[in-house]
């Protein structure tokens, strides 16, 4: 078997053969295949495409690339979610105790923030002493308890990082077979039994059409699926921020907040739905709507709250924090932009949002940059608002008043405000389960 | 600018502007601009294609990427000529004494032969003393006599050899527009003022179809003529070998036949259509039927005859083979193989050929084997000739009786024989030139 023969034929529109993408990923991983063999290749990849059953042997051969977790000795079934990203995405926070609460075992290795999208570990880290660098048997333990969140270790899915960073300099990023693959086989090698998707849609997502995020869910459904995983997405609305918190504090709060049953609504309802499909999907109940309900009741009655209270003790983190909040480190400056101009709401910039972030110490800019966990922003207004001149559409959490005032006008710019009515947008467009037609 | 953009744009149907071609091809000259990614613009081009314009852009681009040659300080105007490779092509042993003869300046530089293609100057290296390794001097006093064949010298079109290479492991060859600019590039570079191309199509040739023969010459006719230089093509067949002599000395020794009006018809008849093509580009007839006119003149008053002479005396050759070209080296063992059903021939393998004069000791399989000029083939039969049982097919001139049997199955093997009357085949199918409507 040659590289050459397999980029021709994928050039040519052909569809390679199990052996022939397991010969291209190894030999990749190895070194044997080039750079330059495997960029010909994405580029024709991007525009030539792979089926299901394409895409899905190339997720099993990047997630058999390295490490691969099995936690079927401690646990008969594991759940995962995953989120193709947002600014303001707390889901992981408040998803995790609830499945836990529901009975489930929460196995999940999450990833540090970069640019303007936060990470859920950053966001943990918040809580004094919390440890998310776990060892492989603090983890199994954390597995044992039922929730652990931790910071992806060992060499999960090296085939993958190699062909991400070529991807990034060759133009072969927007693929819908090399996004789906991507995702999931950090999933597959993760180990996940079951797992949920969230795919954002928007101007500021990675898709911009329901038609992409249409195509990306299914094919990742078709991938877990097929893979053996228990796999369904949801589409949800990336055209503004989930919640009102962005940072890392300002987000452990209002995740905190939500479990106790005085979060904002849309973060509640995006993860008892998430959470339904996964109570189906792991047996638990017979269909969405029970399962949404059984997430809605382990928070109502604090089961919830106790998981994430158990979890963060299990890694060493205070346990007062949960309890009061107002224990998490704040911000020594709070100042306020206020709409200029009365009108509707809409459109919030998320890119915008996270930069400014960013720029206040609380995002990264390279990998192994430090954070500042106090800093963030508090969302006021959520578009469809009526708004009139000086009300406050953005709280920003600040290190000084000159960090504060150097991203005022930016969050301004970041906030369209209109004349006419506009009608809010959905939370959530579409479930894509398996076995639905494309 | 960034190469990824440009690669994207490329990806996305985009055509390139000047100054994005300009700047991808002199940063992989240099090297700031990576394989991987040259790989991946290249996968595009090959399923985007570029218009003629861009492909004039990126041919300008490579032939200014290294030295350049300019002789008008010593010939007004040059003329050259390339062809596709065929095998048993000894066009250019032909024509450039008979542009000589006719009055025209040939500055040519050529190639030595690698797999089954021989190169015109491992045939010119059969002449006793013949140097075809020339100082820049010895060349421009080759160009002031008239005619010069020398190998390739300093560092024509590196772009073009470095992207040739990646090409080749990066399943990117099949690209008309990037064949026609490495082409291109290197004519362009070489400096010559007017062009005849001669495209080869058939099962062995680089080109299948007259579709794709056609392609190439248009567009290779059009970056000529956009670049300046007056350029016209021919689209010959190449379902059988040109003449009978396949190797190095006796294709000298044919070539020498025809300039004495003894070689076969068909070398004759397509280096005058080539070269009364050339003639018209260079002014010096009014119609290619003139042009062919004089072609076969300067052959029949042996001023073509001549100008071959001259050129082997200017550069070292023993002019004794000439007059008697049974002086040139012959192989000391000759073994028929004969025809062993009756029938007329349908096919000869040109492939085939060519790697038994390669196994022969005649060619090279790496860059610096010696070769063998002594050792080839003579064909006696060509496409559509009846034959009976035990009629020669082909003569083996080999270096051993062993060596000669080693090849003789193959060659066999190489010719299909069919009962129902097969068609000769045209020796050139189309002509193309400037202006002529896509």
């Amino acid at each position: 078997m040659r590289a050459v023969d397999i980029i021709i034929k994928k050039r040519d529109g052909g569809a390679l053969s199990t052996a022939e993408i397991d010969f291209l990923i190894a030999g990749y991983t190895s070194g044997a295949i080039g750079d330059e063999q495997m960029a010909a290749w994405a580029m024709a990849v991007v525009l030539r495409g792979m089926d299901d059953r394409e895409t899905t042997d190339l997720t099993l051969a990047m997630a058999h690339s390295g490490d691969t977790l099995d936690l079927h000795d401690i646990a008969s079934l594991t759940v995962d979610k995953h989120s193709t990203g947002g600014i303001g995405d707390k889901t992981s926070l408040v998803l995790g105790p609830m499945l836990a609460a529901a009975g489930m075992t929460v196995a999940k290795m999450s990833g540090r923030g970069l640019g303007f999208s936060g990470g859920t570990i950053d966001k943990l880290e918040s809580i004094p002493g919390f440890r998310a660098e776990l060892s492989a048997e603090a983890f199994r333990a954390g597995v044992q308890r039922g929730l652990v969140i931790a910071a992806q270790s060992g060499d999960l899915a090296p085939a993958d990082k190699k062909l991400y960073a070529l991807r990034d300099i060759t133009g072969t990023v927007e693929s819908i077979p090399l996004i789906a693959a991507s995702i999931m086989c950090k999933k597959l090698a993760a180990g996940a039994d079951c797992i949920v998707l969230d795919v954002k849609v928007g101007d500021g997502a990675f898709m911009r059409t329901i038609e992409d995020a249409r195509r990306l869910a299914r094919t990742m459904v078709a991938i877990g699926n097929r893979a053996g995983r228990r796999t369904a997405a949801l589409i949800s609305s990336m055209a503004q921020p989930l919640g009102r918190a962005i940072g890392n504090a300002v987000e452990v709060r209002e995740a905190i907040a939500t479990l106790r049953g005085a979060g904002p609504a849309d973060v509640l309802d995006l993860c008892a739905l998430l959470g339904g499909e996964l109570a189906v999907l792991a047996g638990q109940v017979a269909t969405p709507e029970a399962g949404e309900a059984l997430m809605r009741a382990v928070v109502a009655d604090r089961r919830a709250l106790a998981a994430l209270r158990a979890m963060v003790a299990g890694q060493g983190g205070d346990v007062a924090v949960i309890d009061d909040p107002t224990l998490l480190a704040s911000a020594p400056t709070t100042l306020d932009v206020l709409a200029t101009r009365a009108g509707y709401l809409a459109a919030i910039d998320g890119a915008a949002l996270g930069n400014a972030v960013n720029a206040l110490g609380g995002g990264r800019n390279r990998k192994g940059d430090a954070i500042d966990h106090r800093v963030g922003l508090t969302i006021h207004a959520r578009i469809g608002d009526v708004l009139a001149v000086g009300q406050p559409l953005v709280s920003i959490h600040a290190a000084s008043e000159a960090a504060a005032a150097g991203v005022a006008d930016t969050l301004l710019a970041a906030c369209t405000i209109v004349d006419a009515p506009v009608p809010a947008p959905p939370l959530v467009l579409e479930v894509v389960r398996e076995g639905m037609t494309r």
